[in-house]
């Protein structure tokens, strides 16, 4: 098929080949968002006199049967199309003729490909949040259940002070809740509308960009064109630093259990239907998803990395280093979502054995409770603390409940204020659902139907 | 010095130079904000028990002549002290005897860290921000300055299209005005007291949380005491990653300055006292400056790294590691202020040359507006692309501000609309004054004079 | 299909989706490796008695079909196979029952993935290695034909000194000659026998490890089993670190070439088959596969950071965040040869033009020269270079070429000392055909025909 | 001080303390090359004519005065200086008058930075491969001492198989001899003597290149004078890419001691001196300098990181952004040899504790055994499998160091093979010092005494 840019001559193909790269592939993922905004861009023309009511009634009925096409998996795009944008204007052109070629004037394939990753961005981040409040939901409902069972917290590994079970899964809650926030700074910054920008320097026609952005439900206008194209790259790293956040937690979280599981401690129990086994040891539950959410954290940060480093050198303007920058942003992204899906699964079925947490607590796990009875008694701190350290056998048999019960101070185990997190959640998803009905209102009116734009691949095998 | 866990034995001599590394070093930026925040956790043990009025009062007293010594830099940690805070509590108990011994009551070093990185992290922000909007705030004026100055605007590095140096210059101010939304997040993160969290899991005593964050001007109480140790290092990186989204931004600029001041190009001019020579070229003037902001877009982003790296493995609880963190955060926030300032000063000895400007408008950079003019008379899009690509010689002699003035929608270079980012950077930096100053107040309240607890290196040499 | 450690229950089909990812689809690499390295294992059964001779020749027979119906790509892997292990297990066990369940005696998936990677890794390295020099060959073709063609050599990017366009093609050479050493020295960690380690600790079987490398052609058996699994991740670092290298000189010589081709320079072309056109300016002719290799050196570094970031924080043994490694490994080599093969279709096809460079001579970039006839004649260098650098102008109208040939000393312009790198190239070419055939021979005697590990997915398209 | 480009305007202030950063202080490790490659430029210039006699015994004279001084630690670099290079000129020419002027007759600070950190380089691989064959070497010992001392070998962290200590210790030993072939090539690289390609073009002098490389004991010159610049940065990352790897072989190590020697497992026991405690729980001893090996593996690839993030982008040449590359170099390189140091110190006071270790061999880690008995009784091994996997208990009681003895293929725990590793150690170890031996000669005849370039920052403490 033609080229955008086709003037009658070839490329080698082995340069074809490079540059094309998977590039038709990960381009699957825009096909429905790329029409939308085609639509959007088609009735702007409209509106403008720059298309026919004829031809931009057309080119929406057209874009909205390839929507379809693209739904039943029946829109394909073929490495000799370069990418989505190429596939869909070939399709407008052979169906529809001169109108198909019109609907690229006034816009540039970079803001046209801007428009598209912010559509599919915004859809991703909607998922990606709520998946986020479902997961932070439920550690808080874990974290209640086993607000009292005992749990000898450790620093440097070691065992170090009384704390909870509750206390543990409701750090990782909090910590899910507070990163929203970088979440929706993200969503924020991609939630300004490209369209018009064109090459990066706009265009001598009279869009009207103010129009198309409301259209497609976007909070404003990106203002200045030039910062609209410098923004490629810039924009997916900040939407994957904020999803590397949540899977650093995530990490933290996969390693805690996977160590507290092991024999040796014992506290945790994974059922075996999320365990798989070794092809040698008959007698191995391993906890392989727990390492891959492990890992996966370092893949993603590997792929924020590849989007940061794409970028950093170039200059001003549209570059063809940008097309790097989609694969490691589509995977990080995809990546973070389906760890916080498998973590949800996760906590949802974990055992917590009490026995084995109460055996943790060893004498030494009370030495900081005794000094500071001695303190309450009267001895500087300092002093009681070398006088602890000297006897801890004495401290055998305390209870782990009642130390639990002695720290009452904000947010300690104790008082672990769980109306906290539950309220900051229920104010970010409420915030949430009503950009995402906002939205998805904006793009009903326009297509005349729903148009998801983004697909979680864990969801649709 | 004694340390603060001494029980009696020796480590290594070369375990010891190892772990405390060049820590002792770094922490000389802490020693006004860990005293603060004991100045306030003191209050709070007296205010529930656990000091008498004298010893408040004198521990207030001594840990006010530290910050007034070390602001004359007569207070200084060696490295046998470890850190600043085993410096400051050894000398609180050498003028003060038990009252220096009880100040560690109800908290751990932990916190202790947490807490003092917190508030130097507030203040480096504020410095941050405000440099980063007096930035922005020039690069506006200069758009103004230049907002029909001819530049033809670049894709693929290659001329492509009529621009300006307005729009280039305002391009800039809008992606940083627009990165204060990070500063603001990571802020809000950071803005949220960790102290009485102790070694991670609280402690049995009646720790009045509430009153220390008010009393440190913290917007809240971090609530789960092991979230807030967890948090360490991630709010780091979260700041950070903050930081080098505005040095990318800023090696952008540095990188299109460098190109553009090239004899090939001379459309700008670095004054000499900008630029340095070369040992063995007499003729040389080089922009340094200009390239070490480059290049530090990328050592900020490997500070990131580290701290990221670091973490990113670590079960929950403290670990030693967290003390790696330190070092490249610091430097990574120093690194990326210094490059604002340096960008501020180029921005205003920065000298434009309209006449070599106007010799970049070779007759493609025109192809566009022609092919648009075809399209306005009838052809398609496609076809008039076609047209006019053959025959781009009958483009010269066009006027390149006449096509800037044709460029009229919403951010486009005849239409900048500068009146949209200087009512955002107005907006950002009323927050930033209004957070500073009920900050400084309460400081102000509890330490009874203004204490800064960050210092620019840049300044201060 | 039976998984390697089926035991009778199903994991949870989300967890399942997780854990397999895409490796199914990466793994289509391994086949004739996997293959290959059974045949060798079943060999070494049968000599020591763990498998009879007609099992043996069964399995042979059966591994080799499946070899030839993976070439015809009959051969597929299943989302349910898991892995390639898997799937051709169960494909021996479907054709031959019993001695297709005990082809896997002494052995564990661990080390047949070990086996298997480094069989593709030494097939991938040879097509590097042979690449690269074929690529170094034709850089010293082109110094030597543009060996006195002018170019006015930069510091600073600013002009800066006499020199010429074969000493810009003569350096990349030399480094990528350099390079070579690092691939050699991957080549050799890489070239050690991992079967025999089992899952890490060996088995107890009386296994003839020497027998199994050397039917393979391994240099060596990987001594300590433990060890064997620990370099998982570790040996592929240091094979991407390799790669990495060669693609961070390619992308300078990429970005060299982006800049000396603008229109302000003109110093080189490259022809319109090696540039792709814009989709609204119709005079573009943009550099699309010199930026791709620009921006692949920073995708390769994320990748080599990915592998090392999986395995950085694991302690010994087997994990399954191993299986993350893959991926980033088999890209980021894939990549870096396209970037070589672009390189070396771009060097065939690049015209310089003479005239261009010619004008680059400003009289600026010969003051050094005047500097030092200067000191010849007794001035004090220091003195000269004040002295010149007042008066800039009189050196206008300076020979380029002569000042070429007063650059004699060794690895000068005037003197490129072509020979030296020739030599170097040669002698790495003959170690890198010397070892490829010792290996294929083995192979060859082993499998009775030449299988190929490694396939170019750019020359398979 | 003047510096060497001084052309009679001053820089803005700012400018100078942002360009100088703290280059100035890490340059003072590079002051003794410096001068020994001053002496060797000097003794060729008089060679060809371009010093007299008596310039070059003066400047020589002084130089070596220089060296003495900064040995005694009485010759400092100011940031007034910028750097050593203008400190040392400046030095020279207070002194000697004319002859210091001179000095710099055919050299640029490139190359002159070049020479001094490749000095620095070969003398830091020395005390690196050293410090590593003797951490191997202990590590060999201690595998021999425990040769048979049970420890069950772990995969995904659970119980797997028999193995013992000494198959553990060697496996690290193993791994630290094959990544001196990573140092050793790092060597070679750095091996090269770049004086005389000047500012990356040469001069317009005859500067015998042959002899300076001679003098100073390099294996040979550069050659192309481009690529020799090019380098800079390179070969610091090819350097701190085996330094890395030791780094992340360490942290392995560390991460298994850390975990192995909790009281839940209790197999290592580190001495007290070897542990740091709590500010807070008096019974804390805490594995400090094992975690901050495990996250100084992180920072130095953060270093690696940030000098290949600095290279990636530039064109060829000189750049100022090169000078970013130094800090993270020396940084990296020195914490590197650190942790080596540490672990040494490690190894040699680590307690093994045998009953805990034997403690470990639960039922299941006999399991593959018992498999391996039923294939030897005619089983196939799939069925083996799933018929222990069913009864595990069967297993308890069995004896580990049988089934140590029963793995006696190559390299498994009961046939570690610790002379191969041994044998590579002693060849790797006489390498260096043949190496070590021919420069130290040469440095020598040059400078009249030997002269460290590298100093081990935590000896020197």
């Amino acid at each position: 098929m033609a080229k955008l840019w086709d003037k009658g001559y070839r490329l080698e193909s082995l340069l074809e080949a490079f540059t094309v790269g998977d590039d038709w592939r990960a381009d699957a993922r825009l096909v429905s968002a790329d029409c939308v905004a085609s639509m959007a861009h088609a009735a702007m023309l409209e509106s403008i006199g720059l298309l026919t009511r004829r031809d931009a009634e057309g080119l929406k009925r057209e874009l909205g049967a390839i929507i379809e096409a693209a739904d039943r998996g029946q829109f394909t795009i073929q490495p000799s199309d370069e990418d989505c944008h190429t596939a869909i204007e070939n399709r407008l052109t052979a169906v529809l003729g001169d109108a198909g070629k019109k609907i690229h004037t006034g816009r540039s394939r970079n803001d046209q490909v801007l428009a598209a990753l912010r559509l599919w961005t915004r859809d991703f981040l909607f998922a990606f949040q709520e998946s986020c409040l479902s997961l932070s939901g439920q550690l808080l409902d874990f974290a209640e259940k086993h607000r009292m069972v005992p749990m000898a917290g450790r620093t440097h590994l070691q065992p170090a002070m009384p704390s909870s079970v509750g206390l543990w899964a409701a750090a990782h809650a909090e910590e899910l809740i507070d990163e929203m926030l970088l979440a929706s700074t993200a969503f924020h910054l991609a939630d300004a509308c490209p369209l018009g920008s064109a090459a990066s320097y706009g265009v001598p026609l009279p869009l009207n960009r103010e129009m198309v952005s409301d259209l497609l439900g976007f909070d404003r206008v990106q203002n200045n064109v030039l910062y609209a194209n410098n923004s490629r790259g810039r924009v997916e790293s900040i939407v994957l630093s904020a999803v590397e956040q949540v899977c650093l937690t995530l990490a933290r979280m996969a390693g805690d259990l996977i160590l507290f599981s092991l024999p040796e401690f014992g506290w945790f129990t994974l059922p075996k239907e999320l365990c798989s086994g070794s092809s040698i040891m008959p007698q191995k539950r391993n906890p392989d998803g727990l390492e891959l959410v492990r890992a996966k954290a370092a893949v993603v940060g590997a792929d924020l990395d590849a989007v940061k480093a794409v970028v950093r050198g170039l200059p001003s303007g549209y570059h063809r280093d940008f097309q790097l920058t989609k694969e490691p942003f589509f995977r990080g992204c995809e990546t973070g979502l389906a760890c916080v899906r498998i973590m949800d699964l996760t906590v949802s079925k974990l055992s917590v054995n009490v026995e084995r947490l109460a055996a943790g607590f060893t004498p030494d796990v009370f030495a900081t409770d005794r000094a500071l009875e001695l303190v309450a008694e009267g001895l500087p701190f300092r002093d009681a603390y070398r006088q602890v350290g000297a006897n801890l056998e004495a401290l055998r048999g305390r209870d782990p409940v009642q130390a639990i019960g002695l720290r009452t101070s904000t947010g300690a185990p104790g008082n672990l204020r769980l109306d906290v997190p539950r309220e900051a959640a229920a104010k970010a998803a409420s915030a949430v659902r009503a950009r995402r009905e906002r939205i998805a209102g904006r793009i009903r009116a326009l297509a005349g139907c729903d148009v998801p734009f983004f697909r979680d691949p864990l969801q649709d095998r």
